[in-house]
């Protein structure tokens, strides 16, 4: 078994190993670490105005040469009815009022600040973008191909898998249900709220549907991880939770010190946070919305309703009122630098393959 | 890396790869095809009764002298409620008709069942006996151990890993969120239904807990997923489903042939079969119950109410109102021999490791 592979070629990285865009949680520090140490780092953009992605860009930039990527969210079909909005708000003021916070401004621009992104990620030269929550129409395409941009889409089922290889995506990420954060589907099923299919079986079942080279993401945290996924098809992994608790993060202490003393049995799949489902550590703020007598209104609508409460009480220290977003292995995260973590793998990594 | 391990040479067999005991669907045939070619062949005894245990043992003896395993139910805590079957009964009642069928006798006596089972392992010498649904009582550990016959237990979390090594067995199955079938859990969480733990993130976080070997099960159905999972850890696999659609299997054409058409997202998490969550094939019997308007009888109560109904469906070809566990893999089902599909994957696992 080989660490490089077709994909390590195309991105020109020299580890099979991407950071994947936790939006709110890189920061150019562990984006830079991350493709210095030869793995991918991404920018996680998703929730960035304009002058904010032009900035966290100018910053990686300016410490590393190394390829990294900008990981983007795909806007979303959502129904915007105001009687949704104003239950909600009703509901979650007492919470608000504990934390003095003011009810915020909805904001529907969610096209607008996609298109901005796409636009910055061309003019300034950004190497690779990843998608989440969808493929991007084909006019995005045509012009980010147009200027050698790569394109990594994120499927978690084989349908959209085929779906983003279609659309003319370079590479895709198979995103299995251990993966924490949000869930990329996009594609409705019969039968399911969203598809949570292990990563054991989602990687092989789209190996053998799409001729693009395919990435492995879900519970991965480690050598072990790294050299399955490549057993199983893959041809490099992507890693959320395990770059989380890392020096070069964005999260809080608070945040690292809880994903680091969690069980593997501690997440949940809920969307009360964002209105779309998502993968975190279950806390108060789950259970009490989960008595919530109507519907979360879809995102990013119910994001913003939630972000201003979440944030104050991060601030606060108080980890019971705000995300915490986590994959199923949170027994294997660890407090060490990117790099460390990174070169900690591939060489463990190829003692394994060797034993 | 290697395909053989400290467990091949406890458990004495050739390759790593056990088949589970899917209690209804395994036969003397495809236990000992699978132990003659190497494996661990179970004879899925979850549903027998003494009787039907001693013959399906003499058979298995009459056709192989490789070391097979005998996997038996733990008897759970359940409470009998006659309103509650009651109601249950009244609401089966147009269903069962339809089929021609009486009310069943509801029979209690799952303590007695594993009882005979065990004085039944001890004097046909069967060499291993595998748990699931919970670990034994400590009197009946120490009589297999003291006929030298090996225990393999099962988890669907490191706690309840743990618990199994704490108990005296020799062996834990990790059994991930993937696997086709009964959930094996067996200890409550405080915000999960069940554990739903996915392979990737389950095999690491048991093998870093305990120091017996661990097996990996929930979506292996090939030589990746073989190599994938002695990456992690586990020193064998354990696979249902790929060996279900194998020509020895018991399962019927028909079984067979839907785990062979679905996709990997046809499965859900259910109790509306037997009164214990386990994972299959989504259809109407699901669909309807899932309308219920009670609670559905524990295990192995709700068993009993729903088996002649599901075995009449299956009789006339009916594959709406039949159960059809099938884990998430179910694109990677083929139509071969047990044989054949063992020899292929430990072919192609070497492959796959040199390449």
């Amino acid at each position: 078994m080989k660490l490089t592979s077709r994909l390590t070629k195309m991105l020109n990285i020299q580890c099979p190993i991407i950071q994947a865009g936790m939006a709110g949680s890189t920061t150019p520090e562990l984006v830079a670490a991350v493709s210095n140490a030869g793995g991918l780092g991404s920018i996680g953009a998703g929730y960035f105005s304009a002058d904010r992605l032009e900035q966290e860009i100018a910053a990686v930039q300016a410490l590393t040469d190394a390829p990294y990527a900008v990981n983007v969210f795909v806007p979303s079909e959502k129904t915007y009815i105001p009687e949704k909005v104003e239950h909600m708000n009703a509901w979650l003021k007492p919470y608000r009022r504990a934390f003095h916070l003011e009810e915020p401004v909805v904001n529907l621009g969610e096209q607008q600040q996609f298109e901005d992104a796409i636009r910055i990620i061309i003019e300034k030269d950004v190497p690779i973008v990843s998608f989440t929550f969808g493929v991007p129409d084909a006019k995005v395409v045509e012009r980010l191909k147009a200027h050698q941009i790569m394109l990594i889409g994120t499927a978690t089922s084989v349908e959209e898998a085929i779906a983003n290889e279609r659309a003319g995506m370079d590479v895709v990420i198979a995103q299995g249900s251990e993966a924490g954060g949000h869930r990329g589907a996009f594609i409705e099923t019969a039968n399911q709220y969203t598809p949570l299919i292990g990563t054991m079986s989602l990687v092989p079942q789209i190996v053998d549907a799409v001729s693009i080279p395919v990435v492995a993401a879900g519970g991965i945290m480690d050598s072990r991880g790294l050299v399955a996924s490549m057993a199983l098809g893959a041809e490099a992994i992507q890693m959320g939770t395990a770059f989380l608790t890392t020096a070069e993060s964005g999260a809080s202490q608070l945040y690292k010190d809880v994903i680091i003393q969690s069980k593997e049995t501690d997440s949940v799949v809920t969307n009360v946070f964002t209105g779309k489902p998502a993968r975190g550590i279950n806390n108060t703020f789950i259970e009490t919305l989960n008595q919530y007598d109507g519907e979360i209104p879809d995102y990013p609508i119910q994001n913003q309703l939630t972000t201003t409460l979440r944030k104050a009480a991060a601030q606060a220290g108080d980890s019971q009122w705000t995300h915490l977003w986590s994959g199923q292995s949170p027994r294997l995260a660890q407090h060490v630098t990117a790099q460390k973590l990174i070169e900690g793998i591939i060489q463990q990594a190829r003692t394994l393959i060797e034993a």
